[in-house]
């Protein structure tokens, strides 16, 4: 019986409508285990840009590191992604917290639920079984280094920056994981071509050092691009630098069936933050359709890794795990056996989750 | 009947054995429509660090300069990959090569022979007509800009720049592609974080105003790498920066069945270089295993793309084509339907290949 504080961030697009499902599943969770978790809000991204002209602003950021855990929803918008040259923007929010929370390891679990093996386009012979654990350093590389124009505007640079100390946490983080798994651990870098990697080569053979009992491999990010499609068994928790991570986890999505599907955890020094690892989509925001399994699954672990209520977070899995067994779907991740009475929106397939609760 | 002179660089591992088919090849179609091809060799990589102690000795660079055509292996070796600290590296050599050739477009197209269709881990209904033409920059980005280490060796660093007029001619390449194709382009870039992005997506909003009859996207990296493998069809023309291009290529070569079968062509001031985009593959060099189709197309890109030679070319295609009809694979291609005596190595589905012509 445990008394917390989640901060519910929905930030734009269908994270509006992806956390306010997310929260529910959290509400039904202590009821019925008997916590009681108290809750606010805070405006993050385009939302908090048309409110306030910051994209977080310090009164959201004080609330993110006085509250026990963050529900998160997405940021971003059309309007800025074609306009390159907008000086404020809402990616910059997002990135804000995350250094200013210290959130360096993103945790980014991709495990297919038996039941979707047909909604993903790779062959259910070569999915089956698929659990890889993604570590994803969040503070570093090109995203935070010194960025701009030289020339009269006519170059950009970006100056991606690696400390040794910087990746000897993530690294640490993913090994420890390792341990608890299946004891393979795969770092992926380009060490014959930048300087980061080859400092994170060096950095991650020191610490593999300490953890004999897990078995090393280092692939270069294109190979790893491929493999990961080719054979995702292979792979138990990898971990990679920001950049890398990004554009391997969205692509891994694939392997869980839908992005709709999938979780992440940002952890480091002080407030964790759950989110689902698929964006602001407004293409379809306000339409009812998107799918909140990720956001309630993000729930799952926040109550994990935040709260270390492990038989909460397992409840919230296995509901889910029902929902699908009793063959409901969101559109994303219905195939063409799905009868359409099957086919829900956010919110009904959020209140089957609740159900099964 | 035209007089041409190609130089073969066979470069490390795997190099060595499928470039030696490639050239089997093009001396096959000089023979069978009257030209006359000369040709020499040049070091690079691992075994041009072996010769001389440089990843590219002058000699070769000159040796390409002169050169009409160069058909390319491929450059690396595990030593290095496990020494992160190591100065000189055969990388730096193919790097070398692409600036100084001026080698700044590097096209891969990315085609699946139908009888592949059951060899790659994505669903057959997936791929089935999939065409995708990439356009990857091959001599900017984080690739060539400066990279060292700082704070006693603790920080590492690399500078990715692009200027303008370097994002204006490969756009411009990859329209007038685009032009002869279904008419769509996606430009891919990370325009949400990164100042480079921001100017690429400018550069190319702008340069498409000169080709309104081609339809354009801009997608983040991280949404591409999912999309590619989510619904390949949907892409026609890609174009992108170096190092996104690195990872997506190999991530889309999944599309085309197995890496074995990808060719790429790197054209740009001068000689161009016509490649697989596989690697040294270390682990099979030697063993008469690996697939020369790559090789062969390379080849026949080189055919058409330097040489001009529409009908060569196709010939070169059409004679691949046949040897898969037929039934005959590398082992990288094979599937569980494949009959043993079908599956065949390096120079007899080489052989199979020249029967054809
Ligand atoms: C929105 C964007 C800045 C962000 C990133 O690149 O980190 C997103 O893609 C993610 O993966 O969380
Ligand atoms: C070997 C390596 C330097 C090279 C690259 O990253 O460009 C390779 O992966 C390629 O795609 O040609």
């Amino acid at each position: 019986m445990a008394s917390k504080h989640i901060l519910i961030v929905p930030g734009d697009g269908i994270g509006q409508e992806v956390t306010a499902v997310g929260k529910k599943v959290l509400d039904k969770i202590a009821a019925k285990f008997g916590h009681t978790f108290t809750y606010d809000e805070a405006l993050i991204g385009h939302v908090a840009i048309e409110a306030t002209g910051n994209p977080l602003p310090d009164e959201s950021l004080e609330k993110m590191r006085k509250s026990d855990a963050v529900l998160f929803g997405a940021v971003g918008h059309p309007k800025y992604d074609n306009d390159p040259s907008a000086k404020v923007r809402p990616e910059q929010g997002l990135l804000k917290m995350r250094k200013e929370l210290g959130l360096y390891a993103n945790l980014r679990p991709i495990k297919l639920f038996d039941e979707l093996l047909g909604a993903s386009s790779i062959k259910p012979e070569i999915l089956k079984g698929a659990d890889i654990l993604f570590f994803r350093e969040l503070t570093g590389d090109i995203y935070f280094g010194e960025k701009g124009r030289k020339n009269n505007g006519d170059t950009a640079f970006d100056i991606a920056e690696y400390s040794r100390y910087e990746v000897e946490r993530i690294a640490r983080k993913a090994f420890e994981a390792a341990r608890t798994r299946r004891k393979k651990l795969c770092s992926v870098d380009k060490a014959n071509v930048i300087e980061t990697s080859r400092l994170w080569r060096e950095v991650v053979q020191k610490v593999a050092k300490e953890y004999p009992d897990v078995e090393v491999e280092h692939q270069f990010v294109d190979a790893t691009a491929m493999l990961l499609i080719k054979d995702p068994r292979r792979f138990d928790v990898v971990v990679t630098a920001n950049l890398f991570g990004d554009i391997l986890t969205d692509e891994a999505s694939q392997i869980a069936g839908s992005m709709g599907m999938l979780a992440s955890a940002s952890i480091g020094d002080g407030t964790g933050v759950y989110e689902p690892i698929h964006g602001s989509a407004h293409d379809i925001t306000g339409k009812g359709v998107a799918n909140p399994l990720a956001s309630i699954l993000s729930a799952a672990l926040l109550l994990d890794i935040s709260f270390g209520m492990k038989a909460e977070s397992e409840a919230v899995i296995n509901a889910v795990d029902k929902v699908l067994k009793a063959g409901f779907r969101t559109r994303d991740i219905a195939d063409a056996q799905t009868p359409a009475d099957k086919i829900l929106g956010t919110d009904a397939i959020g209140a089957e989750v609740l159900k099964f609760l």
